[in-house]
């Protein structure tokens, strides 16, 4: 699969190390003329006076030039609609929180912590509600997990490629520590009934989002979240606690958590049939889609971003799989014809976001490249071709698109969006 | 050294679960009078109105109750201080970056990004600048790493304890996913000269702050650092550039870094020497403390903070060592007479916080208790009591506290800090 002797020259860290100088990326600095001695002698302005003071919470740099969430809201409903992770603007694997992605149906409710409660109820023993004061008594579990919207990366299904930066295409998918409470210490507490094989739970949003989920997962990982990287979570994430559902879609991950009910079947909300449920070739809707599948793309260079001459350029990009961890990624540079494994940032988590890297910078030589990403996840599954899945899936799709995400690179440097 | 005996009856996961419900955490839901149905029926108020909009960097909830830096800072000079890490309001191990401890001399400089310079100079063959686009080109290294002032609990070397809540004694250590190009990489590009030995590094702050650090840990490990937390790096953490030392005291770790000098010996600086240095019992100064100590406390209870009634808690903390991971960390409920050995949260990670919790909830009987917590490292290095520490290191000690930190509940409930 992986065509050493090609990729050889076009990967290089022997090159790459070489050529740095010869203008790739150091410049050099020309002897006494641009010295380092005058750079050095030459004060920086910063050093003559005090800088700002301390900050009770801190702020990115600058609000028009640093990365932002880029919001596509539904103007016949308030509150209805996404704001996207800028994934082509971020490293690493973490999401802060101040860009962790929005899907709202109806806004972000105004919760008073003091006054909340979370009901659990129906097929238990004993029904049993928590405040928040009652909820922090609990030893609590704390792992980095990706939450994706299952509607992420929809515009893929589209006969054209659509021209916009990687995260607002496909940046509905975020990763943090979250920290919270095993639901199942809580459900053991209530006491299931035999009958209980899912659970309903919903959320104080104004559309009282509704979803249905077996019971299976709920007590194998599923957290009643009450931190996002370290702080209590963010209001738009589900203050003052949310479900954390490791690896299924984001629907499930309920936010502004209310109340949940054991129940013997699925409530067949709204939720759990019209939206977010997959329609097939023959017009059948699929019944529930929980897990999100095997997925990577390239971030850097991604599109709306430009190469500014030939030479080296190292392709980074995120992996992800709601089965279990990454297994490997491949990169190819031709449009899939040669491939070669990335190197995946450590640590490798289960159902957390990964960062990898191609093994040495890729050397553009000014001809147009397809740039693609392929991800395996340990169970032998790999993420598909975009021709491939369309085929399976066919044209009904809306919801759940895993396919491979191809750029190209044009001979004008600029990086576009192709299907290729 | 653990008493599992004694210890089981402090520490139990089953009377835990058996009593939840009986008033320790979970409030019954008692029948028909506050029932679960009527619980819900009761529709929310949030459910009637559309909540608020999107928007493009979220914020914490409300900036009056949610966790803030509380700031120490020095009149006498513009913007020198520091602020804390709230690690009593926190959970996990990520800060998140509006969060991350502050220690400035002179303010947080102001630096644009366009005209930005790093220069390498010195003991190399050819002196390199590199603009912030050149740094972008090169490969990149993300990791999990906590930083630490060496000034960081410098209250514990006072003859009395110091009562305020644990983050704000203890706090000027902080945990980041860092993502920058290895130092190491831009070095073998400048190509290094066989004198070189130190690295010296200074700051575009208006104190000038200029360090010297050991070649050989710079071509270990050292990032220069671009993003935290998935953002670029903010403007109080470094801005554009700092380095990340991982594991070695925080003032190595040059924020807002301007140029790189490799030379034959350290530059023996205020910051070198007077400053971050220990002063010994005979009046003689230890030269260079570089690796910060293994070292634990307990957020969960913590001074502040007051338990409402006898009961279950959990108790919770954080442990790091700037030699490796930690490889344990035991916690006491009664002075240090009995320990139990408490869980670490995956992934236990080199040089990063690691989250500790007690095996089971701790039962609190109503009488005054002493909690510590002790780590270790893999190399047998034990966080020694502050009693032995104070023996060795004598009176004259200000930086590199590492010593074990004892919280007293006390009778009403109160979470005190003791020297026990």
């Amino acid at each position: 699969m992986m065509d050493t002797k090609k990729s050889g020259r076009r990967y290089s860290r022997r090159k790459f190390i070489q050529r740095g100088a010869g203008g790739v990326a150091g410049a050099i600095v020309a002897g006494s003329a641009f010295g380092a001695d005058s750079a050095v002698n030459a004060a920086p302005a910063s050093w003559k006076v005090a800088g700002r003071g301390f900050s009770n919470y801190g702020q990115p740099r600058d609000a028009r030039n640093s990365p932002i969430r880029w919001i596509s809201a539904d103007g016949s409903t308030p509150g209805n609609g996404v704001s996207w992770t800028p994934l082509h603007q971020l490293e690493g694997m973490i999401t802060p929180n101040g860009l962790h992605f929005e899907r709202h149906h109806n806004g972000v409710p105004e919760v008073d912590p003091a006054t909340w409660k979370l009901t659990v109820f129906g097929q238990v023993a004993k029904p049993l509600v928590f405040d928040l004061n009652a909820l922090h008594r609990y030893p609590m579990t704390s792992r980095i997990a990706f939450i994706e919207c299952g509607g992420n990366s929809n515009s893929m299904w589209h006969p054209q490629p659509a021209q916009a930066p990687a995260g607002y295409q496909h940046g509905l998918v975020s990763c943090s520590e979250w920290t919270g409470v095993p639901l199942s210490m809580l459900l053991r507490e209530a006491g299931l009934k035999p009958a209980a094989k899912w659970l309903v739970a919903d959320g104080l949003d104004a559309t009282g989002v509704s979803v249905s989920i077996p019971l299976a997962k709920i007590m194998d990982d599923t957290l009643v979240a009450l931190y996002q990287n370290g702080e209590p979570v963010r209001p738009e994430n589900g203050f003052p606690a949310r479900l954390l559902v490791p690896g299924w879609e984001g629907i499930v991950n309920v936010k502004w958590l209310n109340s949940m009910q054991l129940s013997e079947r699925p409530l067949m909300s709204r939720f759990d049939t019209v939206s977010y449920t997959d329609l097939q070739k023959d017009g059948s809707a699929k019944r529930f889609t929980f897990e999100m599948g095997v997925k990577s793309l390239i971030t850097s260079p991604s599109p709306g971003q430009a190469l500014a001459e030939p030479g080296f350029y190292e392709l980074s990009g995120l992996a992800w799989t709601g089965n279990g961890s990454v297994a490997r990624v491949e990169v190819s540079a031709d449009g899939g014809k040669t491939w070669v494994e990335a190197r995946l940032q450590e640590p490798v988590l289960d159902k957390a976001l990964t960062r990898f890297r191609a093994p040495c910078p890729w050397h553009w030589n000014g001809a147009r490249a397809i740039l693609k990403s392929r991800a395996y996840d340990a169970f032998g599954q790999v993420q598909p071709e975009r021709e491939i899945l369309l085929q399976e899936k066919g044209g009904n799709q809306y919801y759940h698109f895993n396919g491979i995400i191809s750029w190209s690179v044009d001979t004008d440097g600029f990086v576009r969006h192709v299907y290729a």
